[in-house]
């Protein structure tokens, strides 16, 4: 299949953008979706925010270096990749802390509106930090979680619920929602529509407000490769804009901040969801990553991910391997990745890295491998799964250092 | 003065020290209570965070360079600075986010003991952003906001009081509360302390264990040289840890994140108050501020800042120079910095940035010089003192462009 694989490279109008990333030698990366990887923009993009714009112009480069309009500056380019305007996005804190403002602006909504509905619908088996922050507000006493198999979804919609809260891409099987229907499902019942995107944005074409969405978060880290823990991003529809009122109402939130008033004024839109100081630092690298996925287009980048997943199969197919594939195995209906169930996942993924091909394993028993269009090859794929096929056949898996358990899996 | 200034610099003993900041030639900074300066070390470990554990490590650095437990080492090594235990303290997110975290824990705690106090109590010109998120939880109909001037903090301190929440080192005046005597004063009346350590932790010792205090948060990127918007810090007492309950609770915070459990389980302590996945590139800039002033030590930190501020007094009076003082005259009972009154504070603001000399500007009419003592010598005071009267004796802080707000003061 290496053949092959070099001739669809050698086709690929994308493989000049694999440059644009600094790669690891002998590393084929699967695992773009859980950390994207380094521009290679970046390290001086960051050294001059560091040497020059702090280190030189200290606290002047909130003015002359714009650090106070990141947020939004950020959210502005991200904004295309998710089908919204751009002061529709903001960028800001972590996935988590936004998904809290968001349920909490969903809740006061419904409440401006004469609601009384405090239920947030989830699916169970959604990523966890979107079921724990809406416990965090049940334990408030503020909302109520409910959670329906996502077949079972639309009947669980009754005049309870505020918010319908999914994630576009699941992070463990690669499972699309229907935005759309499932956007029109939740507002025939009256609820609001609450869609985390950190599994598909930069790596499939999101339409927000064509499937007429009102509020979403994302991740910055994986497809947008901003880095370890980079900031994320929030969007709020504009039609949402002037009832938008979120409990984390910090001054960098605040309509005039530098007045110093005691009183709280939210800023009118997105930027009312800014609470605390922006890490520049870690903004600047997000925005250097954003940049980049926004160059490339993600018309693109989809077209090259199912390209690349399907030809991943293809070679599995043909060493004659059949794994248990829990993705879907249509992929117009799956993100940017393949997950496959295996008793022994943990230790296949383990014995996987050791030959440094670096997927990733989630508990239970999957082994889930990532496509990240900007910088993978179809020779990484051909090699891959080989790499796989061997340490099947081989049984080398089965070493007892791959089943020792690391701190983060 | 000049002679004197560096007679003291000459037997200072903590002169090496500026050495170890990368500070901007012609520039004497008197801002570094607002954003620290550069350490010299930071520009390279950043880039052997970004080059090496993002870009070649990629996401076995979780593991390998532990950025796991970031949170946890850096809170440990801001521990000893504060008078803390270092499991009692962590760094994460901002100031504001970790204010609701805890006022939020606070009303927990109060409700677990049975009582329904619902009271957060602090003063009218109170840092804004500790106001405004007092309003956040007022909006969610969780808390009520209480503003008393601090002369009558203890008068206003009755039986619905939660919570006692106050800056330590007064951001505008630098004024300083007694920490112990507060804090006797709250749990006299049943409620909890919160101490804001923005202004203070850093530059001079603070002794929350000793002060018997509940709960503090602070911030990374003034006294602790963390790099613009580093994350923050927050503090909970050992004795508290059990009942610790905070409604952010992200998969960061939970105890086991990567069981991806639909059900949320706090971890034990502190641990518990994190939430996102903490932005790795900012943790580490941050990890090297806190290293230094660590390594400087606040008590050495505390003595410097007082000769120097008393010092710039001193040359401001041989000059025949009396400003409106705001901060207390005494050096016991200030932090850091002189702030002056004046009409036209904005104008000599920025007539004093052109010169070189970096303070700034609070409405409506402050002047605030700040003294970070790792990095400022004698003879910037002298310097910045002469500055300052030809400012005003020439007047040239009239013109024009000084008057001309920028975004951000």
């Amino acid at each position: 299949m290496l053949e092959k694989a070099r001739e669809l490279d050698a086709a690929d109008s994308l493989a000049p953008f694999r440059d644009r990333f600094d790669l690891p030698e002998g590393v084929i990366y699967l695992d773009g979706n859980s950390l994207g990887c380094l521009p290679r923009a970046t390290p001086a993009r960051l050294a001059e925010v560091v040497a020059q714009e702090w280190g030189k112009n200290l606290i002047r480069s909130w003015n002359s270096a714009d650090w106070i309009s990141l947020p939004q500056r950020i959210g502005g380019k991200i904004a295309p990749l998710v089908g919204a305007q751009a002061h529709e996005v903001i960028a800001c804190d972590s996935v988590s802390v936004n998904l809290f403002k968001l349920i909490s602006a969903a809740l006061a909504m419904q409440a401006q509106n004469g609601k009384r509905r405090k239920v947030i619908l989830s699916e169970p088996g959604n990523f966890p930090t979107d079921l724990y922050m809406i416990e965090g507000l049940e334990a408030q006493g503020l909302a109520e979680r409910r959670l329906a198999p996502r077949e079972s979804i639309a009947d669980a919609m009754d005049e309870d619920v505020a918010l319908l809260l999914l994630t576009h891409a699941h992070y463990k099987t690669g499972e699309l929602f229907d935005m759309a229907a499932l956007t029109r499902a939740a507002h025939a019942a009256g609820a609001l529509v609450l869609w985390d995107l950190s599994h598909s944005c930069g790596a499939l074409p999101v339409d927000l407000n064509g499937c007429e969405a009102d509020l979403a978060v994302g991740c910055g880290y994986k497809y947008l490769n901003g880095g370890p823990g980079a900031p994320a991003f929030a969007f709020v529809a504009e039609r949402h804009h002037d009832a938008l009122q979120q409990p984390l109402s910090g001054w960098m939130g605040h309509a005039a901040p530098f007045a110093f008033s005691d009183d709280y004024q939210p800023a009118p839109g997105v930027d009312s969801l800014l609470c605390g100081t922006a890490p520049i630092l870690a903004m600047a690298a997000l925005e250097v990553g954003v940049e980049l996925i926004a160059e490339i287009g993600v018309a693109r980048l989809h077209a090259k991910s199912q390209a690349l997943s399907e030809f991943f199969r293809e070679c599995l197919a043909a060493q004659g391997l059949e794994l248990d594939l829990v993705s879907p195995p249509d992929p117009a209906k799956r993100g940017s990745q393949l997950s496959f169930r295996h008793p022994q996942a943990y230790a296949l993924s383990q014995a996987l890295i050791a030959r440094g091909v670096i997927g990733d394993f989630r508990d239970p028993d999957i082994l889930r491998l990532g496509f990240a269009p900007a910088y993978l090859r179809f020779e990484d794929m051909a090699e891959a799964a080989r790499h796989l096929g061997e340490v099947l056949a081989t049984g080398e898996w089965q070493r007892p250092e791959f089943a020792q358990r690391a701190a983060v899996t």
